[in-house]
């Protein structure tokens, strides 16, 4: 089995080597001349000069009469000036004030005297309502320097200005070409194996955002000629090439070779996670780059690299990321060996802002959609602890961070119902729900991290749920449990029950997915396990954790696990036999100072709704409490 | 002369009378199916629940061998395991993990033994390099809640989920009616009394921001019978109609009758500045809008109204200003009759975020393009002091704002010139320069409101340029003047000096056309008066004001004056006769902070180089200081 290692060069040198050879081999963008009036948008190469005044007429500024300042001197209330029918000229907004004249009378100002005769009781001075030549654009001005992207009101000031056409640079094409042989086109119904090729869909909609075209070639399989022969077509096409996949240094990883042999590969392995086993190289005076598989490596390139080659074709600075200073609501583990680029979630808890680390693998593009910003963790920097102040780059506009619900705790498909609906309604704000386990929702409301969250704990002492979790861990009663939802609680198993499980104890004979530390579906668990007096040594499958129902559904449905605890909903979403185990008081966990929040408030109001109950009954497995 | 009044509606109450009609009469967005892949940007209807889970099968997530952990259980250093090959499939990363398997492990801890065998020393736990089902998306996960906008993870995230094809709104078509007489399509020589028609530009570009499409209508004349058939035929067509200009009341207006006879006027005229003469109506359903002629006026109503009716069609909240805090560096007036919008541009000077200003006319787009946000004056405020603390709603990025060299002081077109070598070099910072007179450099630079600033002040008494100033008004020492250019002033005159003006004593016999008070010019202009013996009320125009050279210029070659001061570039470029008066110094008044400031030496480095000097040999009259 073939193996190479990848480099494993610091970002800033990579991208110095990388941009400095584009530079040498002038990769720049070239011009095309475009009418104003569809150039919005676009970039120009060279300053623009008004071509006329604006306005080139003296315009009259209001509806009246136009006439020579001077015959109304000296006019007042006592001593009114008349004008004669060949004193003044009627001129609306916008008319040209005749020669001879110099000021305009608005026409509320005017009182008709018949015969044609006006009669005013103040005089105007000189240019008075007049909008004189080039008031707004002088003939000459710069209208738009060098570089600068149109805006509606610059194209309104260029045709002010008396400019029709203009250069601008040409939007790059950028040619994808996707690889891989078990890589397939969206389908529904994949089969096993079948890798579904989306990574091409989010490339290209960044691509747009970068103000770049781009054109997605077929997928090409792991064939190095069939991949050179495909890079060397859409090196002839395009203006920037990307082969998605491949660039790494495995067996089928043929990307920097091909490059190699076509051009030079400058970068192969970058110190950055995700994206590490990412090629930069250039060929015939174009970037071609290998971007990672992965969907997260890959958006981390695309972010880091190719924006930035973008931005030089266009002959221009990146456009700086916006960041924010936030708090960590949970400690970050970071190697040294790499620059990490952790997603994180925001939002404002009173005066805090906080922001919860996402799912870290490379291949969890949720934790991109769910990302309302990047921490980058520096690679000297061994991780950072919680409560610590820590620079955010934003993904999203910091408005829309600002008005969210930051629920966080246990896992329960309703809160992105709920949110929905909200959603639905237009509610002013999002809803971000984490999930953390019941005791993570304590801690988080505890530390003022987390508006509210869902919480489900069992005191196996008194059979009462919350109550003693809530006095024992936020002794200074800053937090109250309000109404939620009655849930069954049971083991889901395969259809048909093929192991013929009948309770909870049977687990033992089972391969059992569990739930992570902190859930309120784990102190279940190990509250059954003891009172049925089986030592968690003795299940198969304890130590595989899992965050959320669907979750555990999802791999007892796969056959990865026999039987999990979980909600009916769950189970009956993936088809799988339930066999209810006990019914359990799924409450709220509110900040008290939150309690009148209007998003807390709208959140529960949907919650205690009739047309939400049915959607619960829908759902299936709820009870009210 | 007809003349009607408009209401005076406050924007609150406009908004919500009109909005609440649409509600009625049930205007929202239709829905399209499209792919995916091509719904980058869309916003869609219902909550998106993934089909498949992601990945869809356990893959590993390694190039290794996928193998049972069981067998691998008690490898170490001293145990290796060693691995037959029935033991073991190999497989790269992505590839299925057989039926059997429950982990990888790495080819990295391989040893090759020999006959197909490896060996390991350390062992894998179950599901250890294997990213088992669902472990980015569960099957039955909303994917996307209702309304939400694809961005381009998320049409990843889609895919990955199993969804091909998507329910969006469709976007909603906007027909631009551009009305008036007088309007002419663009043009670089319109005739006198054409108003070039760059209004529906200037939409288009803002409806696309909205995520609109617009169709933009031929021009039509006054005439009340073909703007009314114009505007049913854009009803017919399109989802939203604007009828640009013939908002207001006076004799050529038939906005509002029209809408009248078609449906219904909600609202004519409301309490902002500019902006006040918009209809806003409804008509077979959808909302018709009469936008003010005035270009200013037209964009605060497509931004306040027509960017709400856009949200309100895509059923979401309209997207909030982003705003900031900054200090107001003059002083505004404003009348209690309305709520003002005052564009301003904005820098950061060390530690304060500056607003300046910029021109208040409705007429004048140039303040939209130079303005980096709007300060909204409520109408129960008669103004607001320098100095004072003022919310500023964002036109432009702040990180772009942050880096900003800002210039506030006496005009010179080489500023834009300097500014315009800098942006074809690509700097990393843009130059905002504002145009206040020398006085207004030497105020905005003493009071940390500038970077820095032209100035050319004479005193009369000693005849040397600046110094005296510097000491009088910043006793502090805290600004310092360098080297700027040398420049001749003189008298612009019409080609051919029709008057026969020789020197600056015969613009008594002229109409003259000065500068504002506090420009080095100005300054000039009255220590000249005074030498000559002429007092000020002896020239006709010395009350007619204008901020810049080229101003000055525009309005001798139109006619509207016979002679101004100014410098030769101006005079040039308007080909007028230019009769020299003096040579003066002009410098750059530096605030000492900032004099070692990589934006402030960027310019001046510019401003001394040779590539420069060659561009104001063109323009000419500049001598080296």
């Amino acid at each position: 089995m073939k193996h190479n290692y990848l480099n494993n060069v610091p970002l800033s040198e990579a991208k110095s080597t990388f941009f400095s050879r584009l530079e040498t081999v002038g990769f720049s963008g070239a011009c095309e001349t475009v009418p104003v009036t569809d150039a919005c948008g676009r970039v120009i190469k060279n300053a623009a000069y008004a071509r006329i005044c604006s306005p080139h007429y003296n315009a009259s500024a209001m509806d009246g009469v136009a006439v020579d300042s001077r015959i109304t001197f000296g006019a007042s209330e006592k001593t009114p000036v008349t004008l004669l029918p060949d004193d003044y000229t009627v001129v609306d907004t916008g008319d040209p004030v005749p020669d001879g004249c110099d000021a305009v009378i608005m026409v509320e100002d005017l009182i008709e005297a018949g015969d044609g005769k006006l009669q005013i009781i103040s005089a105007v001075y000189p240019w008075q309502n007049v909008r004189q030549v080039g008031e707004d654009i002088c003939m000459g001005d710069m209208a738009a320097p060098s570089g600068a992207t149109l805006t509606p009101s610059l194209c309104g000031a260029l045709l002010a200005g008396g400019i029709t056409e203009i250069e601008v640079i040409k939007k790059p094409l950028v040619g994808i070409i996707p690889t891989g042989d078990e890589i397939v086109p969206p389908t529904g119904n994949p089969g096993k194996g079948d890798i579904i090729e989306f990574n091409s869909t989010v490339f290209k909609g960044m691509l747009e955002n970068f103000g770049a075209l781009s054109k997605v070639y077929p997928i090409v399989p792991d064939k190095k000629e069939l991949i050179k022969q495909a890079v060397e077509k859409a090196l002839s096409e395009c203006d920037i090439v990307l082969v998605s996949a491949g660039s790494s240094a495995g067996r089928d990883d043929y990307t920097s070779e091909i490059i190699s042999s076509l051009g030079t590969v400058l970068i192969h392995g970058i110190a950055i996670k995700p994206g590490k086993p990412a090629v930069l190289g250039e060929a015939k005076g174009k970037p071609v780059i290998g971007i990672p598989g992965y969907p997260v490596s890959a958006i981390v390139i695309m972010d880091e690299i190719v924006g930035d080659v973008v931005s030089m074709y266009y002959g221009r600075q990146r456009r700086e990321a916006v960041t924010v200073k936030a708090v960590l609501a949970k400690k970050i583990v970071s190697s040294l060996k790499y620059t990490e680029y952790v997603r994180v979630s925001l939002g404002r808890i009173g005066n805090v802002l906080s922001a919860a680390p996402l799912a870290r693998g490379a291949g969890v593009i949720t934790s991109f959609t769910k990302a309302d910003g990047v921490i980058l963790v520096a690679q000297d920097c061994e991780g950072i602890e919680a409560g610590e102040e820590v620079q955010v780059r934003l993904n999203k506009p910091l408005w829309q961070i600002e008005n969210t619900l930051v629920i966080t705790g246990s896992h329960d498909p309703l809160i992105d119902e709920v949110s929905d609906f909200l959603a639905g309604k237009g509610a002013p704000f999002r809803v971000s729900s984490t999930h953390v386990g019941s005791m993570g929702a304590i801690y988080a409301v505890r530390d003022g991290l987390a508006h509210m969250g869902g919480i489900h704990l069992l005191d196996t002492k008194t059979g009462v749920y919350n109550k003693s979790y809530i006095e024992k861990y936020i002794p200074s009663g800053n937090a109250e449990a309000v109404r939620g939802v009655g849930r069954v609680q049971g083991l889901m198993v395969k259809k048909g029950n093929p192991l013929g499980i009948k309770e909870f104890a049977d687990i033992k004979n089972a391969r059992y997915v569990n739930r992570q530390r902190g859930a309120g579906t784990r102190i279940l668990c190990d509250y059954l396990l003891e009172k049925n007096g089986i030592s968690p040594d003795e299940i198969d499958g304890y130590n595989n954790e899992e965050f959320t129902h669907t979750a555990v559904a999802a791999l007892i449905a796969a056959g990865n696990a026999d039987a999990g605890l979980g909600i009916y909903s769950a189970a009956k979403m993936y088809d799988l036999d339930f066999i209810p185990v006990c019914n359990e008081t799924y409450e709220f966990l509110i900040d008290k100072r939150f309690l009148d929040n209007p998003m807390v408030k709208a959140f529960l109001e949907v919650l205690y709704s009739d047309e939400f109950k049915a959607r619960l009954d829908e759902m299936g497995g709820y009870t009210e409490v």
